[in-house]
């Protein structure tokens, strides 16, 4: 084929099965957006069809289907596979752990990639990280927080982490996938749930089934996204394409959390000029307490596994680091900016 | 030439003239980074040679060098253009302005880029965004800040806007190239500087002549670097080869911030732990009063002209909604961190 070649004809066919309803805002629709940039990074050499949850294996199964080749990519959040491996977790969310700015620099500046490709080889995939959501919103709730006393015996739908954190606080985390967290906070059978921010949680309607909107949410700072592709096929790829795949996961990395920022902008203000609702932050006692909690359950589990203890070791190193850096840059600017 | 050849010879030969000493720390290495890529991702077929400032045209005339095709690409900060148009300034640095994470979702996502194309088509131009320092930090000191009286009569290094708003403050800003600035501040030729950040402030051995260390950064939020490529050459590419360096530069954008953040975050630790620098935050009424006058100083600027005026509208609404969002996310989560 000649090089520069408008249309060419794919010479890789690629399928992407995804964790997210397919076109899913934000998370369906970056999976939607790499594939596309596959494309025409690689001038139309590799192709990219994208699979939404269901549609050829479920949700829940996509790492175990690229794995062994049913697809050649996928696309999720790494801390769905810590029944595979504790470590993995670290790579999507940790409760008090990296914001978005800090987890990309830890990953490509500051061993995590590395570490990531190290884990995933195991699997026989090529991880990536393929977009960030930004700092979550801490839940929906039909009463106050006012002390840690107000979690107990709370049923609040939070996975991973985040969960284990409010079991401890002696809340009771529940599993719920998106579409269902709305019926289940208006009949009762939840008392509380996080989701993701203002765009995922106004497409979802929550104002309407809960009556106050906390923050921060300590529990996923920064949640990071993946992809992973089967090693053998990535492998199969002229060293080119490889160039080409690499760099538009980058550059969807990049996208997603920039399309985040600005959708959730515009979705607070609606959120609370047009539909009312409450913003509450967290008070600082309870904060505190989650922090203690959080460290204790997140450094229990990184000691199951040697893997999850070397990855734990860096990451928090890189946490402590970036604390002290943030707290005279991104944090101290932001608190002048709003001073009234 | 067949696809995917490992190594092709280039069939695009471009000299990139920069406004960074050659291999300069964070800038000019980025600058080399970016041209090393988009040899990577054209496959070779795109090689970019990097000039240092005064190897090919001075530091501040690469805009025109680029412009007239005397190179085809240039790798800066849109302030420097300030004298060819007042509007570039909101494309690398306001001060009370936009965080590197909401400059990106303005440029990618709230109509940013657009609006820089349109500027930069004007002097034949394709502008990108190649990479941030982050959030800034206030300048070195050798008094305390302890109102804005203090800051009278201080004759202090701060180029472009921020050097506007300390002059109406009563200071006196003084324009000095980087190398300049230690002799300067040591000499006592001037009173106080400010530079970029740890990194680099490190690496000039500022600590040695100055005693104090102030943050936040309020002048330079996250200063954005900028290339850009003459319009003719850019056209001359067939389309892939468009879409490879189009890309080059967002996979740089996002490399330089993450680059920063972790050599600032080791910086840090080195300049207190190592050279017991005394970090000071300015007090909250100077950075309040600093604040009104920035507003009032940027938006005396872009009034005076329309398309400044068209670019603020856009910038000043964009920093409005995420000064709101991120007070309940980035900023809320980063005060809830650091809780003692």
């Amino acid at each position: 084929m000649a090089s520069g070649a408008a249309h060419a004809a794919p010479e890789y066919k690629w399928k992407m099965v995804t964790t997210w309803p397919k076109n899913f805002p934000g998370l369906g629709t970056g999976a939607n957006y790499l594939a596309k940039l596959i494309g025409e990074m690689t001038n139309g050499r590799v192709q990219v069809k994208v699979y939404g949850a269901k549609e050829l294996v479920g949700a829940l199964e996509i790492f175990d289907a690229v794995s062994r080749g049913t697809a050649e990519m996928g696309h999720g959040a790494a801390y769905y596979w810590k029944g595979k491996s504790i470590a993995a977790q670290f790579f999507a969310a940790v409760p008090f752990g990296l914001t978005a700015q800090e987890m990309n620099s830890w990953l490509y500046h500051g061993g995590g990639m590395e570490l990531w490709e190290e884990l995933y080889a195991k699997f026989g995939l090529v991880p990536g990280a393929a977009g960030s959501t930004g700092v979550q919103m801490g839940g929906w709730f039909n009463k106050e927080i006012n002390s840690l006393d107000d979690v107990k015996g709370l049923k609040m739908r939070m996975p991973g982490l985040g969960g284990e954190v409010l079991k401890r606080a002696g809340g009771t985390p529940v599993l719920l996938p998106g579409g269902e967290i709305f019926p289940a906070l208006q009949s009762g059978a939840i008392d509380a749930s996080e989701w993701v921010g203002p765009y995922n949680d106004l497409a979802f309607g929550l104002y309407k089934a809960a009556k106050y909107y906390y923050y921060p949410g300590w529990h996923e700072p920064g949640t990071t996204l993946e992809s992973f592709i089967n090693k053998d096929a990535f492998e199969a790829l002229p060293k080119d394409l490889q160039v080409a795949v690499r760099n538009a996961i980058r550059v969807a990395n990049q996208d997603m959390l920039a399309d985040f920022t600005a959708k959730n902008n515009r979705a607070l203000e609606q959120l609370v000029t047009e539909h009312g609702v409450q913003l509450r932050k967290f008070p600082d006692d309870v904060l505190k307490k989650l922090k203690t909690l959080s460290d204790e359950v997140v450094a229990e589990e990184a000691a199951k596994d040697p893997m999850a203890q070397k990855v734990y070791d860096s990451f928090v190193k890189f946490r402590d680091q970036a604390t002290a850096w943030h707290a005279v840059s991104e944090q101290a600017y932001m608190n002048a900016r709003s001073l009234k």
